[in-house]
């Protein structure tokens, strides 16, 4: 394994939007592949929401990255955890010590929840980053329902009865327009002690605006939606303390405690700490997210067979902001990386990495998103149907859309959720009554 | 909760096929109902096995037990594990101590797995009982082949590559053959180092043939198409010892040693311990599997305001075998006790339970299936669409029906199986080489 193959040979490590669309596009060039990923499937990480709160299955969000390379002759997918870099042998360690040498290596290995300096947070509130966080939230709301509905103490039963959405960026904002789409529809006859319309769902932000990356006309937009669902939009709020029964929030001066059974985290990414391993002590490297600033070709300063592409990089170079860490971007990056590779080999130069901005959006619920594509702004049922169009498109196979194509067209005619089960960690039982 | 509603009183336990059809079958009973589950919904266990291979996900064999009983308007669901029945006060205690008063119990709590007296193999050799052992069994099945495309040494890899299932009842036969489909076709060009086709899947039977609950002919058909899958069944064979990486086979004498690094358990089951609850020290009301011997209008005897049903009663009255442990079973019995609850309110008696056999399918793997009704015998082709046709119509939701019809379509024009993800428990990342 550790003898160099005849032809160059590309590492990629993480099976992400950036290293899966760098691997499909180095399909015909004269290179050996090796895909490194922790986990067997690519996850289209933009629906994960959907499985948090019933309406898709994991497996309908995820594709197995062998399955998807099947065809790619000259590509190697393993499952595996890169452990160590180095950049001088040009090797990468493994999680069981074996080492695979490289020509050229992509690092995508993404990002992570950040809890700002507060990881005893994260076991309370989780974030959604994979399937398990996904199957754990899904849990989490669906279990907290059924302990209200076995409550009988009125004052523990509104805390069962209340979730907060810590970060309003696309996801919270998602997560907490389906939380109240599941409240006021999907569960509407299913108790009989409670009514989940009681619920009461918070959506917590720092900046003074949800979805703080859009432009402010589309912020209002997706507030009056969210407020339509009965969502309380707190803006301009911090978070001072998580707990289990919990939070304290901060709203210009003023702290409140609210008591919520179900706390989520969508308040911020921080990248992959491979990050540290590729600048190698010198963190000027590294921006605030642990992102690497890397050049304009996305290769990692001083090592141009380094590239790193997707959330782990920050790419600034022609604007004051670094790119979003977005999947557009980390797409773009993959593709532009892989046919860099190959006009390399041909002895060709290769022009900087462009973004090409194709829109950005966000969904509040049913025939409700906003979007911007440059200057032009949509907002309601148009923006929602392109969001159901764009992401069954980017879905990685053609199975997956038609999959949940049909689960969308069924939740729109009957408002069920049929995938909300409560499985996996234990304790699955609700709490009841504390006296008899 | 404790008071006595004006209504009569039935409290359901466990919403499987048993429960759930009676709850559904007294909907227009004047009956308030009380249905009590461990898990949140009702899970299609025929179709479990082709969750662990990947072919299905958990939510398209899984229905919430609120959504599928909304519109029962005097049926309460309760997310709670029963601990204690107190007959002579008519009581079920709950795992957080709420007493359940009733005036009418039926209790259907199913089955788990029999390890007969190993308890210490329970981990080691998984069994199909829950989506968590599903999800499992999945993890450890896809690990192997992942751990030895990763395996240098050839040993250590063929080990990797063998698949013991013990027990050929039809979960065993099922999980066999769609063990042999993944390695054969859905797996075929997924690895570069391996050749998934040379697993090796062996099926042990303590009986003298495969499928002993079915006719000999049909079990001499059954062997023939898991022999044609390239499955070793190893009838009269006993299993003497479970370790993590093989297991001790006797077969008439002769013991033989398999290094395997996958076991998968499909040998027995039990009923549930609720059985020793209901009849209160005294074993003779207690068959060899843990099952409750009832009287043939199915209650328990001494208490005609107590029933048992499905995997937990042993209905021997009209034959000399009791009726065997399947869903129709169940399904008879909880409409049989729902009109016999009705027809008492009326002051009517009812008849003994009858078994209408409709007939026993079990599937192989692709266009290979065996069935009989009564005398008439089907295998092949024909067995397999009655058997595709039966498991479709007995799922309890039209949109799971939809769902899992369609996969099957895919999965019979592609061979794909897209839910193959390793998720859940760690490790997720196989063990590679020992030594470099």
């Amino acid at each position: 394994m550790n003898s160099q193959p005849a032809t160059p040979h590309v590492v990629i490590v993480g099976g992400g939007f950036g290293g899966l669309y760098a691997a499909r596009s180095l399909r015909r060039a004269p290179v050996q592949v090796t895909l490194i990923d922790k986990r067997n499937f690519h996850l289209f990480q933009p629906l994960l929401y959907q499985v948090a709160t019933g309406g898709l299955s994991p497996g309908n969000i995820a594709s197995p990255l062998r399955a998807v390379l099947k065809r790619h002759r000259r590509t190697r997918v393993l499952l595996a955890e890169v452990t160590d870099i180095d950049l001088a042998r040009r090797r990468v360690t493994l999680h069981h010590r074996e080492e695979i040498s490289y020509d050229c290596l992509i690092v995508a290995s993404g990002a992570d929840n950040d809890y700002f300096g507060h990881e005893e947070w994260r076991h309370t509130a989780p974030g959604l980053k994979t399937v398990e966080d996904a199957v754990e939230i899904r849990r989490r709301i669906l279990t907290a329902f059924e302990a209200a509905e076995m409550e009988t103490d009125l004052q523990r039963r509104r805390s069962w009865l209340t979730f907060v959405v810590v970060g309003s960026g696309a996801t919270g904002v998602e997560l907490a327009g389906a939380l109240a789409e599941i409240a006021h529809y999907t569960l509407r006859r299913d108790f009989r002690a409670i009514n989940p319309a009681e619920a009461r769902i918070l959506l917590v932000e720092g900046a003074d605006r949800v979805l703080p990356a859009f432009p402010p006309s589309l912020s209002h937009e997706a507030r009056k939606s969210l407020e339509k669902l009965g969502i309380e939009v707190r803006s301009r709020t911090k978070v001072l303390q998580v707990e289990p029964d919990g939070v304290t929030l901060e709203t210009e001066g003023r702290q409140e405690l609210i008591d919520a059974g179900t706390i989520l985290w969508a308040a911020g990414i921080t990248a992959s700490p491979l990050g540290r391993l590729l600048v190698q002590g010198n963190t000027d490297l590294l921006d605030d997210k642990g992102r690497v600033i890397v050049e304009p070709d996305l290769t990692l300063p001083g090592h141009p067979e380094v590239f790193v592409i997707g959330d782990l990089a920050n790419c600034s170079h022609r604007a004051a902001q670094p790119l979003p860490m977005l999947a557009p971007v980390a797409m773009q990056q993959g593709r532009y990386v892989a046919r860099l590779i190959a006009r390399r080999l041909q002895g060709k130069q290769a022009k900087p990495f462009h973004y090409r901005d194709k829109g950005t959006l966000a969904t509040i619920g049913r025939a409700a998103a906003v979007g911007f594509f440059g200057k032009l702004h949509v907002s309601g049922y148009t923006a929602w149907l392109l969001w159901l169009f764009v992401h069954l498109m980017y879905l990685v196979e053609f199975e997956n859309r038609l999959l949940v194509f049909f689960q969308w067209a069924w939740n729109y005619f009957t408002r069920n959720r049929g995938a909300r089960l409560i499985t996996g960690r234990w304790p699955q039982l609700p709490p009841g009554h504390q006296e008899k």
